[in-house]
């Protein structure tokens, strides 16, 4: 219906459920009119796998995880790396997780930010492209991902080139059409990484704009908002923003996740900075500047 | 892209792309800079196939035809039954064509009118439903398709189904995703005349606001306009008048169609009106108002 | 991706995750191997909103409640009317629920079945059409729905036209498209009880066959498969199964459930079987067979 | 409904009519049963824009140039450059037109091939991305393209990012829902050149296999055939593929195509060769193998 009525929560697979419906008790807790004279929330709540590094049998995401994620929530720098659903993630066969980028436009295209936010659990390690340059393959002989060896075959890889949450935040006056088209495009920035969109699981894109607020009830038939035109340097750019920030959003969950050894000792190795420095120097990037 | 840059034109389907043709060169014609400084309309053009009855091998529509349907159309009361592009078509075994009907939503609901128009070409005779009576079912006995006795077996009954084109047209402020909404229900109103949306051709449906025009080159980033609240009566009634409005206009084409005789004999019979009313009083409706 | 991985639920709104949550845990609880060598199920868990009738504030589902479904579900006749997620559903202003039909093809066309389920929650009472009888506009004036006069204006009517949950199951070896083909033809039934897809919670139909069974890790590359094939007249019946089979289900909800009394005094009236059978016999239909 | 009758035709944007117009010509003079016993082709038309360079109101494309592509088509080594629908074409402010690669998956994956062929017509030269080299930005001050000086400031750039086509086809033996994820996985390979998927036109893909071939009117109910298992290597194999092979396809428009001097004096350079395989050995690409 093209409105969300809530937090945009990001969680590992299993939890999914688990979040929702305390997000539903949040609401009720503070909107005493909900399933009385108004309908109520319904969650938005994505996931991506992390039962290679966790103990997703143990569910162990709980109702003041919620709570408190939700009540702590505030503006400013965002942490990157594995933390929150991030946690588990596996990126490239490096240690994923959240990452975050965003583009401000030029005044004469009004001046827009379009944010980004991934939670990275996708790739294969010789696909890690960053910046054009073939780090993956440079690095495809780094430690490798280690399981116990008597793990069954079957699980010597994550699944079937993974999945990944990309969340894109503006507060450029964007229709449902656009928006829609602007989650579209992330899909552009995860191919710069490398990603070929793998198989299984799905990779999940939401697109919202902060420009309007929306009543459960209308006092009106009609409303009259702003838009964006799609036509131009305006949507063009918007799009490209999607681009950039989405594939600069990968490569920040990778260089700010650390090595992790999970359940049944595996271990999923960070990106080595300086081994990557070094490969982006050899491809002609004279000047790196890290995340 | 959300935009119409011309006429919707309905015709048969071998002849899609000489009407797209045709529609290209009158705007060119009429646009000394379409080509040149702007780009180019893109053609609209519908289609339900008319080989049961048309000789559709001889390709019988031309640029003069074009020309002429689009240089001649007025406002004012629709020609319906077998005319234009419904000449040939074939509705629950009798005789189809183009129908039209139109709710106006009342003042407090903005007074604004649901426009309707279909070429039928679809359904099998037992299915028919004029208001809930089963009018196809009582006349199942009455004249059936005739073919010539050489007629090989897979020729004997119109295609799969069949097809049939919505358009539908509104002066309430909708936008794209409206629009889409609108378009969506027109299945209803085809269920309600009986069909099952059968299996071959395609039911189409394409809908349309008058209430904004938009310029081929922006000369703003954004833009402000009304639009219809998704929520309420509004929306609702705007539903129901497709889904009204588009069952009626499948019942016109019917009224409207006169017995034809097509291409090698073959005869479809056009809707008895008597035995039609008969059999509407048979099931209660005392009063029956003809189209 | 194509398959469903365990039982397709039936709840209302706010209880979704908590079911999801305890398919889940029985999953968890029945394969070992489910998070630790293989990856887990999917919940398919779906809703319609009771909160007119209950207390859904109260979250009055549990994980025994969940376990007990599960492990109690049987072949056999289906409980229909106002029982599991059906309980509080409203429909065309009558008490709703849960309703079941089904349509078996003739052995030339293969002697499958298509069954249909059907969580009824929508319609305005004057659109109810029985078998093309305006039972609805007929019954206008009885019984209303009574809310406790304290009641806002806003809840005086249940949302926006309501939803619906339809699950179609056959034994005809129809692939991914071909379940998608016949789940939008639900949309046919549904129009033909009176529905005009109202606009609020989504009408949701899930469609699902029998006939084949996926391992989660492949040990070859291709599978051969039996495959309907998408024309002529089994298609077309498996189509029309669906609409027939959909039309009637919801009305079996209807004539099964009876008048419920709900939160705050709130009183929604089953449909009156005698009444009914009377004004069908009003509009010509002289034998009346009840459900 | 998932199979294709004819050729796959590229061509302009105007021509696109003509070109179906001398399908459905060819087509019925070679089938005559066609329109009498059985239904006609749905002629498969794709288009770019091409009125930059060309005189898109001349309209030169004609019957006997759709007879002749369709009579001349061969097996063997495809033209690439300027050449067909191609020969307009502008992609990344370089000279596009037509490209082509493929893979081979390996005899353990089925020894399948996927390929493709692209009509590149997208894209701003800073974006250009050769296997991760900034060619474009490198080249950014490269022989600009040129126009009349009168011309008007809209005119002045290709519009909004342009389009394309791809065409993939594949001898694995593909469904319809993996033959539409393959065409999903494009948008990879267009964006690892560097496309944002820009804002006008459309991009355009379409898929198939060459397995299995369709009757218009069955003998059976069913038939049984083999498919790729949407699980493991070969299916993440062949999205690889799609990805790889549209990339190296939109290069190889690139470096087959020669400057063109087109309507007005205008003029699009083509990518030189020298100075992008200098730019490729700046950025560490020691040893680079022209197309």
């Amino acid at each position: 219906m093209g409105f969300i009525e809530g937090p945009v929560m990001l969680t590992n697979t299993w939890n999914v459920p688990r979040v929702a419906d305390a997000v539903i008790d949040w609401s009720i807790e503070r909107n005493k009119s909900m399933g009385v004279d108004t309908w109520g929330i319904s969650p938005v709540v994505t996931e991506t796998s992390d039962q290679f590094l966790n103990d997703a049998r143990g569910r162990h995401v709980n109702r003041e995880h919620v709570f408190h994620a939700i009540d702590s929530a505030a503006g400013g720098a965002v942490a990157e790396g594995a933390v929150g659903g991030g946690t588990g993630m596996i990126c490239y066969d490096f240690k994923g997780g959240i990452g975050t980028a965003s583009r401000k436009l030029p005044d004469k295209l009004g001046g827009y930010t379009v944010g980004i936010l991934t939670q990275t659990n996708f790739g294969w390690r010789p696909q890690l492209t960053s910046d054009g340059v073939p780090v993956g393959r440079e690095l495809a002989q780094y430690k490798p991902l280690r399981r116990k060896s008597e793990t069954p075959p079957e699980a010597q890889r994550p699944l079937d080139g993974g999945s990944v949450i990309v969340v894109i935040a503006t507060d450029a006056p964007c229709s449902h059409r656009i928006l829609n088209r602007l989650a579209m495009r992330a899909q552009n920035g995860l191919a710069r990484t490398g990603s070929h969109t793998g198989n299984t699981s799905g990779d999940f894109v939401i697109a919202f704009s902060t420009t309007r607020r929306k009543k459960h009830y209308a006092d009106a038939l009609t409303y009259t908002a702003e838009q964006v035109i799609e036509q131009g340097d305006l949507i063009n750019y918007l799009f490209w923003s999607v681009v950039e920030a989405t594939e600069e959003a990968v490569l920040n969950s990778l260089f700010k996740a650390d090595t992790m050894i999970g359940r049944d000792e595996r271990v999923v190795p960070g990106l080595p900075i300086q081994e990557t420095v070094d490969v982006m120097k050899k491809y002609g990037h004279t000047e790196v500047h890290l995340p």
